[in-house]
């Protein structure tokens, strides 16, 4: 699920959220086992401003907790929601949402050089009030400054055997929203966890997760009903049906977008590749398609 | 888990959670199945703040938004601080935070007259500007003008079942934070839910998902070891093992306040009474020995 504008209202929200929630129910009405991750970028941007505007009167929380906050927002109105559709559909599933935290490097380069921007625009003046805090910011030209956070890699998520039971007692699960709360682990094995500032992109980690779930597929839900190459070209196409070694080779070329389609299909192929499993990237209204059949999407295996 | 100063920092909520930690994995430590609810009266209270400030940059969110806020941020640094306590015990035992709604009636009468003060006072100028809005602030006399809100009674937990396959699945579960998301339902049977700008006694809901888990122990944690009668007089005496008939009689003299120790006698009259079940009022360093025995704390049964 993606969202929209920085600046949606909640009733905004809730309709995209109802909106979807149409769709995923005809993937359980499939048959499928579903767990469902989303994205948080526009909200987070939404309550970052809010922690600046009110730092005078309330302690500003850090970015783990925001991401946190939207992992809640989103998972109860979308329970609201999906298990109306359910409901509607004569199904008896219903939709658990469980605050999840992802583990990531400590030493993560990312953290030394951060470089994803969130949340609003603001003067240099401002900008420089909270680089004072010890939070980093860009100067982004005529739009005016922007914070920078560090975007490690997630590496597990650790909340997943509570996922994995949940989906076993016939939940469909909502979970790593926002890619997870970043936490690193001072310790070994997870005995020594804490929140750390970072956002972990959202579709590496509902790879990860898929994998660590044995999923047989991960569809990646999107604003298009199929990947591009030659994008803006005479030769621009659809793909189709694709191996993981023939989409790496349109990635190594340069067809993908940072920060857009690049990570979708980076996540496609890290869990499509080497197994039996399959990855779709296409447009919300024909997920359920895509977990049916091959007939929809960009769709990725590790062979034909 | 009762929270203090309501402009606490992160670093001061994470140090109290740090501590009650260490509490909670002793009574996991001592055979029980764990799971642990809490408050959110002061967290509540800084986002109903930055929801005010940043009103003309961002869209405020409903109080049911800012609800589930305060659920995923406790959920996971709780879940790092217990996972971690329960690990230095040799337990192999993890923590599950579930987002939680509580479903309360569209028609209780506490929405005709919300009473339930909710976040800091303002000038007059600033409580006009929400009023406005559509909220409802009250003139406080000198300390100045507060918002209200209803406090609806829970009628059930929606999100039991999950919570109840967490439990059987071995983890401590954190859920019904700050009593729960209040959503209420325009259909029949769950089918059509949604939120509704209110907040539920964590104490009450605590007693109604501890009969539907099926829990035979309710501890509720707060600041003093016993609950007291005749408090401040000379007769001031601790309560140790009461019935629930004994204990509703002092109830009904008046002699628990309203907001603070009255609605824990109520949770607790409502898990004892008429059944095998047992309810026990203690402080957070004593729940341990609550769950094991009957030498602590107030210890409420339907009889003796």
């Amino acid at each position: 699920m993606t969202g929209s504008d920085g600046s949606a209202t909640p009733g905004a929200q809730q309709q995209a959220i109802a909106q979807a929630s149409g769709h995923i129910a005809e993937v359980v009405a499939a048959g499928a086992q579903v767990v469902l991750t989303h994205g948080n970028g526009p909200q987070v941007g939404n309550l970052l401003v809010k922690n600046e505007m009110a730092a005078d009167v309330v302690p500003p929380v850090p970015l783990d907790w925001n991401v946190a906050q939207t992992q809640a927002t989103i998972a109860f109105t979308l329970a609201d929601e999906l298990d109306a559709a359910l409901a509607a559909l004569g199904l008896p599933q219903r939709t658990a949402g469980l605050v999840t935290r992802t583990l990531v490097d400590a030493h993560d380069p990312h953290f030394a050089e951060p470089s994803k921007p969130v949340g609003r625009f603001v003067a240099r003046e401002e900008a420089e009030r909270f680089m004072a805090l010890g939070q980093i910011w860009e100067d982004r030209g005529e739009r005016g400054w922007r914070r920078v956070v560090a975007s490690p890699e997630p590496i597990s998520v650790v909340d997943s055997p509570a996922i994995h039971a949940l989906a076993d007692a016939g939940f469909v699960v909502v979970c790593a929203g926002g890619g997870g709360i970043p936490v690193v682990d001072d310790g070994v094995d997870g005995t020594a966890l804490r929140g750390v500032e970072a956002v972990i992109d959202k579709d590496l980690t509902a790879a990860i997760l898929a994998r660590d779930l044995d999923a047989d597929t991960l569809v990646i839900a999107t604003d298009v009903p199929n990947v591009m190459v030659d994008f803006g070209t005479p030769e621009q196409r659809p793909l189709g049906r694709v191996t993981a070694a023939e989409l790496r080779e349109h990635a190594a070329q340069g067809q993908f977008a940072r920060g857009s389609m690049g990570p979708k299909v980076d996540a496609a192929l890290r869990f499509a590749d080497g197994g039996g499993r399959r990855a779709v990237i296409t447009s919300l209204e024909h997920i359920a398609d895509a977990v049916t059949g091959d007939e929809v999407g960009t769709v990725v295996t590790a062979a034909l």
